[in-house]
Order: structure tokens, then C-alpha cells, then sequence
């Protein structure tokens, strides 16, 4: 028994190297990062880690420390469906969704990442992965870069290996979105994969009317057309926009994914394993989504995806955005020839480095 | 203009009189109330809070410490609605749900409570009541009370002025449940308003089954009878089961709201105030049932409830339930022949004793 000794939280602002920008979170200057180390009697040690895109860090920090380490205290560390049993019920009251998923998630990677170690194998493989090789695309927050920017940030991305990209919609004029899709679309080439992204700027008619605007641009698919909320109109989007939907970075739970699917809603369900509950909920989430012939793709943190998406038959793109990590990661995700690959390292293989990130430590 | 100018925010553990039980949240000992004062450059002073069933409390404190105080800073205190729109945008990303919304209630409350108070009118008549009496029931927190307790209880309850009453369900031994359903009924008499709480306890089939037990007992509603993400579910106890269904305490979004109501899953919507998205959130709710022509009731902290009730023309009961509260108030709700009134002081008219609850404070 790997009996949980230990549950340390730190919180740092890690600042991003450009101000990204999308049509509903505004500026971006930095996001927070938690990170959870899980020591277990036998001194092995669990990294999960979640993020924000500015608010409820350190919200997210007090949850783990105050209430959820207790909790979990003297557990069994490799029993992760009854520890995330336990963390659900134990914060429902205040659960469900939210900020407290994001905790719970941060958790549940750490105790995944030390049951691989301990089972000296990697994520992926202990996941039941046959084979390691994920096709990635490049996700650009770009919604008000000048279109000779965009270009620009596109042709560096085929140079670094992408084959595959993704471009933010959702300007106040909508017009302009299409003619940049256009431009996209003639810069890349027929048949190269393009993904528009509008974070969940539109209603429902008018996503159905920019959908069918963008019908010509042969997108892989349109994503968070509206708010999550809305499991119907997305079915609407889907049906009458006719353009291929992904959505799900803003759902919280294994149920809400079940909703926008048996709603008819979604083409490439999109759960963030640092959001939706971890890894435990993740995998569910594509087992869902296996079961109704659905291609699962990723949000975020592509560290920990590509393991997931390696581990299921029915993975489609990961999302690979460093959200300015990267520099604080021993090796980060090399694409080639479109393809990401995750590591033989046993547990998730991501090595943070502390000292670096000491110094932007904020609790 | 009334600028927001200041906003404290304190965390109290408040110890319960007696132990108490339901079927998901096992023994309840303590809950954690967290407290909202916003000023305004006048120098008015509105006052909101929100609590936890034990754990999340120093979550929610930090959440609006540290990311909503320094959001609404500046911004107009009367103009709630768009304060409210704030608040849910800039939380999005770690919202929707959970604490998140707990924490955007307690300052909604407070918003609410300062804006009648510069209108120098109690809420109930600044949100249009005619009629400050609602009806009012004893909520009993009695799974695990052996039978003479609950009947004892019951009397006590009488004696107060109830003339409705709930009492707890779902005990392994669903006969057990059955039976004392069954003395209570005889005790209370035939047409005495006679409600029960299973707190999520069944599945779906399994609540059925319940349901179709409990139907002889004349009951106004069964209460959670499942888990709160289950709407099509709900809709299927409520058809099948035969019994009218009360739910919501657990619904963190007009969104989830609409779910439930849609699937036709809800006899008596049930929005607390503190944890659905505040006063803003809960007159929505009320709408949308009144709406569907359905009536609406509520969850715990009765002292703002008995405002909102009266305020809308669609109110079933009041959830009367101190939860150790009603010490640290200076006038206590008083029930009267069934009756609860809300106040005419101005704002929701609840003065907490800030001295006696500082020994209690936590952070």
C-alpha cells in the first residue's frame, strides 16, 4: 500500500512571453499555475499541476491545502477512482464544477503520475497507449494579431513541425473573421488541417450563420461557437451550421460531457484533464465519446495529453500550447512531421523546474 | 454613483448544536460561514453571505479576497446586474459551478442588501412584493434520529408554530424509511403539509421504487431523490414515482436550472440563494418557473428567503433552518401559525452579531 504522506500546493504567475488575446477572456497577460506533490510512505513522489487564465489560484491553492490534503491523508495513493470518489463527494456542496474541479484535477494527475512510477511504466502505456505517436496541431491565441502577424506566427509554426493549426475567430465584425479564415485558408494550402476557435463569443443563430460563412473553408472543425451552457444549441450549430464542432474546455464534469454528446452537440469532444477532474475523468470522457463513434481531442497542457490521447483508439488532434511552461519544463513537446510523442519516462514524465519557477512563486 | 469602496470578506466556523445527519454528507458537526461586507463611498453598507457544509469555506474567502474584491473595486454598488455579469465572466474559466458561484453569491447578497438599503426599503418590496407572510416548514436534519426523537422533534417543531414539516430519507433499509414516513403521518394526521429529503441517496429506479412506496402518505413533495446532474432522470422519479419532486440546492447556474425544468425533471425548483449565483440568480430561477407554471421553494438560510418569497407570486414554502445561525441575528425569523414574515427594516434586515461571531472567526 503507497499510503499518502504528503500533499504539498504552490501557486505561481507565470507571465506569458506575448499578450495573447481572445473574444471572451480579453487580454492575457500571464496565467496562474498550482502544482501538487504527492509523497507516498515509500517517498515516491506524484506532480499534478492545473492552471488559470488569471483569477482563483490561490482559491484553488486553500481548496487543496485546507480541505482536500486532510482528507486524503494516510489513503491509499494508488487507489485513484476511490480517491477521486472521495475528493467529489467530499466537496460537493461546493463542487460540481468550477474551481473545485480544477483542484481536484491538479490532485488526480499527481496520484496517476505516481501510480505510473511506481509501476515504472509510462502514462500512456499504463493506460493501455500502443503507441506513443499523437497528431498535434499548433493552437494560436491570436484573435487581434494584424493578419501579416498571423501569417507570420503560421509560417513559424510549419517550421517548427505542425501540420495542423488552429486560428481564433469571433471579431466584432464578423466579416473580418472570414476573410482572415480566407487568407489562412490560401497561406496553408487545400487539404492542409485548419481549425477556427471563437470562445464561445456567439448565439446560437448567429454561430449557425458564421458557420455557414466559414462552410467553404473545409475546416477540421469550428470550436466554442457559444457558452458551454447550452447543450441544444450546439446540436443546432452542428445540424445547421454544418461545420464539424469541438467543445468542452469549460465543462466540468463527466456529466456535462455526456449532456453536450447525447445532445447531439459535438463532432470532437474537448476535455482539459487539468478541469474536467483529472485523468480519471478524462479517460471516461473518451470512453463516452468512443461509444458514440466520436474522435476525442485535448485543451491545454499537451504534456499531459499527449499521454491520454496515446492511450485511447479514438484520439483526433492535441491541442500543443506552452502557455508559457515550456521554458520551465525539462523536455518539452518536439513536434515532427506533425506528430507529437510521449515520452518513455515512467509516470507523465514531465520534470518542472522548481528553482526556475521559485522565483515566481506566489503562495 | 455609489462606488464600491471597500469589501471585507471573513470565514467563521460556526459549531451545530446537536450532530447532524443526512444520507450523502454523513455527520455534520460544523458549518462554515462566510461573510461579505461591501461600502460604498457613502459610507452605506450592504451585507452578504454564503456557507459550506465543512470544507471550501477558506476557498470561497480567497476567491473574492483576492480576485473579485480587487474586480468590482470602483464599480457602481447599485447596479447588480451588471456587477453580477462581471463577476461571472471574469470567473468564467474557474465558474460556472462550485465554490465559484458561492463566492459571486455572497457578493451579489450583499450588493442587493446595500442597494435597498440606499432605497431605504426592504428587499421584498424593492424586488415588488405585495405580501411580506409566506408560508414556512421545519426542515429536519433527522436520517439517523431513533423514531421517539424524530416524533419528539416534531412536537417541538409544532410547538414553534410549524404546520408543515420535512423530515430526512434514505436509510440503508429503504422499509426503515417507509415505516417512519408512516409514524409520522399518523402523528401529524391526515392533510398535515408533510415533505421528505432523500439528499441524493437513490438511483434512479431505486427512487422510483421509493416514490411508488411513498405515495399512500399524501406527501407535497420527495426531495433530491438523485443526484443533481440527472435531469432526464428526475423527470423519470417524477413521472414513474408518482410523487411531486422539489430540487435544486445543489444547481449552481440558471443554466443547470433550465436543464432541469426543461426535462421536466422539478415539481418545486429549489434555489439557494447563496450558492446559485445570489439574489440576481434566484429572481431568474423564480421566473423561469413561474414560467413553466410551476412554484418555486428554497434551501436553508431562511432569513434572505422569506424576502424573495414574498416578493414573487409563485412561492411554495420556506425551508425554515437555523443551522446554528439564528444565535449570532438579532431578530431571528419567528414562525406563526405557519406562517414566517419578512422584515421591514430596510435591506434583507439582518444583523449579525459581529462580536459573538468573532470568536468563531477562522480568517
Amino acid at each position: 500500500m503507497a499510503k499518502i504522506e504528503n500533499i504539498q500546493v504552490d501557486q505561481y504567475r507565470i507571465p506569458l512571453p506575448v499578450v495573447l488575446s481572445d473574444s471572451t477572456h480579453g487580454d492575457m497577460s500571464a496565467f496562474e499555475l498550482v502544482t501538487v506533490r504527492v509523497r507516498d510512505a515509500d517517498g515516491a513522489e506524484g506532480v499534478g499541476y492545473t492552471y488559470t487564465v488569471g483569477r482563483g489560484g490561490s482559491a484553488i491553492r486553500a481548496l487543496i491545502a485546507d480541505d482536500l490534503t486532510p482528507l486524503l491523508m494516510g489513503h491509499d495513493a494508488d487507489l485513484v477512482e476511490e480517491n477521486w470518489r472521495l475528493m467529489w463527494w467530499a466537496s460537493h456542496y461546493v463542487g460540481r464544477g468550477g474551481l473545485t474541479v480544477h483542484a481536484i484535477s491538479a490532485i488526480d494527475i499527481a496520484l496517476w503520475d505516481l501510480k505510473a512510477k511506481r509501476a515504472k511504466l509510462p502514462l500512456w502505456r499504463l493506460l493501455g497507449g500502443a503507441d506513443n505517436k499523437v497528431k498535434a496541431y499548433a493552437g494560436g491565441i491570436d484573435l487581434l494579431f494584424p493578419l501579416d502577424q498571423l501569417l507570420r506566427q503560421t509560417a513559424d509554426n510549419l517550421g517548427r513541425g505542425f501540420r495542423a493549426i488552429k486560428m481564433k475567430v469571433g471579431r466584432d465584425n464578423m466579416s473580418e473573421d472570414i476573410a482572415r479564415v480566407g487568407e489562412m485558408r490560401k497561406f496553408l494550402g487545400d487539404g492542409f488541417a485548419l481549425m477556427v476557435d471563437a470562445n464561445m463569443r456567439w448565439g446560437v443563430d448567429q454561430a449557425i450563420r458564421a458557420a455557414r460563412k466559414l462552410r467553404d473553408f473545409d475546416l477540421v472543425w469550428l470550436e466554442e461557437p457559444t457558452i458551454p451552457d447550452d447543450f441544444a444549441g450546439h446540436a443546432r450549430i452542428l445540424r445547421e451550421g454544418g461545420v464539424p464542432l469541438a467543445t468542452g474546455e469549460n465543462l466540468h464534469s463527466l456529466h456535462e460531457f455526456d449532456h453536450l454528446i447525447s445532445a447531439g452537440g459535438v463532432t470532437y469532444p474537448e476535455p482539459d484533464v487539468s478541469n474536467c477532474g483529472g485523468i480519471t475523468v478524462w479517460m471516461k470522457v473518451a470512453a463516452l465519446a468512443a461509444a458514440r463513434n466520436l474522435q476525442v481531442t485535448s485543451h491545454g497542457v499537451h504534456d499531459l495529453h499527449v499521454h491520454l490521447l496515446a492511450a485511447v483508439s479514438n484520439a483526433s488532434y492535441l491541442e500543443a500550447h506552452g502557455f508559457g511552461l515550456e521554458r520551465f519544463i525539462a523536455d518539452p513537446l518536439i513536434i515532427h512531421e506533425g506528430l507529437a510523442t510521449a515520452p518513455e519516462r515512467p509516470g507523465h514524465g514531465v520534470e518542472l523546474d522548481w528553482k526556475g519557477l521559485g522565483t515566481l512563486h506566489i503562495g
